[in-house]
């Protein structure tokens, strides 16, 4: 822990801004709707921005619409970054992504007001369109923020809506002028507190995750030609029943997960019946299986077994299976020495605390390509999110605060070994 | 076999009169559309009553337009009956139904040419709305032709476009005036010479079914109740995947007809998945299980094994399981001296012949609960039916209405215990 070991920060004005976020693009019934580069989202911003210059950070807004405010240093270099997003999907809540923005300026509040100079500058960072409702892929602002996807082909990307990030940056005034690119946004580390997005720690009853690794994700889709015959006149012996393939299929997924145990997940959600008829054998059927894992290793084990499944389940029963993968990300695992910086300050401010993956993925994967990364969870009612009824305490909420505020202290004062 | 033992039918006059309804209401690219009651089914009555006055028969019309064309015996008392109907789905081929009103017509005049009379009457029926294509149930006309659905329910029946049967029958003026019920419709004897519309006979080269019974029929349609959850983020441990639940009684269900065996046959054909997304877990869920067997008691285990695992597998998920008939009918048993009768006459006619089940519904079922009732099943090729490309080859077609013609011969003259 820091020399200012003492230091807290003010729980009640990190949730009033977490509210007055909250309140633009605010809807009916509860929740938040300020899809990216929307004037919502320019609404947002705005404020954020303004936030910003009240606390003296110096903004920096690239060409992307990504929003660095940087607080110097004593001794300069790059900053220790804090980061997240602030754009909404449809029918969001105030707390993913905002959270890890605002705290971020509740950190530099809290250092303004104590007087506290940092060795090496901070920066609160909010980064355009991660969360990929209005505009593929999620987590793009980031990901050009590091060099990962050039600025044309992100400014050429068209939403749902028809229109261009190129033009809605127009439109809203956020295309800055600042360079994108690992070479111009150097970071010393990246940290991020965020909610957990799961039921883990809520139904654990525990106060802080130290995320480890974001999960490898694999998703394929699979679709299934059979024949279609009469339900009562067909006998078992000359089926090419489609469905009972994907169901088998569904199954072992299951089978596979349990198998491989630890942090693996599989999950068949996505099912298209044809001809879908109650007294007809089905004859086309199309099914996701989504596959995570912490771990490239057990990942492509499980999709190994996966495949060999369904190539014999298949086959034996006359259908042909082929299929296309949607999504393959690796995982990516996080710092150790941001990791053990998490796991030394719940401790020492008396919070309970769990190792644990992301099963979602965040802005601080990106990060992590350039600099030491890091994420803190804190818990997620009922493991709720993407949804209006979104909630986390105040008290959570201060607590993950507080741990971010330390470990941050720690990787601006101290040396952070270069990306591991 | 009768004393006329070298007769036969013209199995030309028969595809010809086959060919010619089928131009009724014949689709662009082949097949056939003669919806009951429709404009086209109107035209195609128009023609069979045609032949069956132009062959001498007595047309006799009911309430409800089941057609019935009467030859006089030489003993008088209750007919023969042979018997099916003219509609068709709304994409059909010619031979279901259709074969046998016309087979019946052939038989006719067959004895007409070769100058034969019966010692019972024989009778010709088309019953109204079998298929129940555009109104439900179906097999209406035979239903109510037996005393087994009122008239004034059936003509209240409104069907898929909102006319009601009652007002379609009047516009097409075939509401008549002859009674419905058992008692105003005795008959000595019911055969219905059908197409398969499974893929037994083909694939096995057999010319002729024997057919047993109908299959009874177990329509159940289960809904599971999960929670949906993020596909990344809720460990294996935490889930209440319906889908996973609804997978799993799919394969079951293949199970149970397996290790049930003989005629037993099982069929997830529908299912409905929310909220269907790649990357949420399924949290409501309805499939729908279709049981068939010719056994009562067999049908009824297949049943209680299906309810069992439902139960036990949705409750170690977590899941609700709710559930309700959409169908339930026993197996109808046709008449040993009608099967017996089949069988000799295939023998003496040379032809191949099969003892085996209906998995379809069919109008004699109904006739059975009246008198001795049977059928005779000729080849589908590849099993495909309710299909445009229905077929069955003319030799086929006139093997099958040699034998119909040969076990009504039999039929008509000896004495036929009643209903077993």
């Amino acid at each position: 822990m820091s020399a200012a070991r003492n230091l807290r920060v003010d729980g009640d004005r990190l949730v009033a801004r977490l509210k007055a976020l909250g309140d633009v693009g605010a809807l009916p019934g509860g929740g938040v709707c300020r899809l990216a580069l929307s004037p919502e989202d320019k609404a947002g911003r705005d404020l954020v921005v303004g936030w910003m210059k009240e606390l003296g950070l110096a903004v920096r807004i690239d060409r992307l619409g990504n929003i660095v405010g940087t607080r110097a240093g004593t001794q300069g270099g790059p900053p220790v970054m804090i980061g997240s997003h602030i754009d909404t999907v449809r029918t969001g809540g105030l707390y993913d992504g905002n959270l890890g923005v605002l705290a971020g300026l509740e950190v530099i509040a809290t250092l303004n007001d104590a007087g506290i100079a940092t060795a090496s500058p901070l920066a609160v960072a909010a980064f355009t369109n991660e969360e990929g409702a209005r505009f593929q892929p999620d987590m793009m602002g980031s990901l050009a923020f590091v060099g990962g996807l050039d600025l044309e082909t992100a400014l050429a990307t068209r939403g749902i809506d028809g229109a261009t990030v190129g033009e809605c940056l127009d439109a809203i005034g956020y295309a800055g002028d600042a360079p994108l690119g690992a070479a111009a946004n150097a970071a010393k580390a990246y940290v991020e507190l965020h909610i957990e997005q799961g039921p883990v720690l809520d139904a654990e009853g525990v106060a802080i995750g130290a995320v480890e690794q974001v999960q490898g994700i694999s998703w394929t889709e699979f679709t299934f030609t059979g024949v279609s015959n009469h339900a009562g006149t067909t006998p078992m012996r000359m089926r090419h029943d489609a469905g009972l393939v994907a169901a088998a299929v569904a199954v072992e997924a299951r089978r596979i997960a349990e198998a491989i145990g630890g942090d693996q997940v599989a999950t068949v959600g996505y099912w298209q019946i044809g001809p879908n008829l109650v007294n007809v054998v089905p004859n086309a059927v199309t099914i996701t299986v989504d596959l995570r894992n912490t771990d490239e290793v057990l990942l492509k084990k499980a999709e190994a077994m996966l495949h060999a499944f369904v190539g014999r389940t298949a086959a034996a029963e006359g259908v042909t299976a082929t299929h296309r993968s949607l999504a393959r990300f690796e995982p990516v695992p996080f710092s150790p020495t941001v990791i053990d910086r998490v796991a030394a300050n719940a401790a020492a401010l008396g919070l309970s605390l769990k190792r644990m993956p992301s099963g979602a993925g965040h802005d601080a994967q990106m990060l992590a390509r350039i600099c030491p990364a890091g994420m803190i969870f804190v818990p997620s009612k009922g493991g709720i999110s993407h949804n209006v009824t979104e909630h986390t305490d105040p008290a959570e909420i201060a607590a993950g605060a507080n741990v971010l505020l330390h470990t941050v202290l720690d990787l601006a004062s101290g040396d952070v070994e270069s990306k591991e």
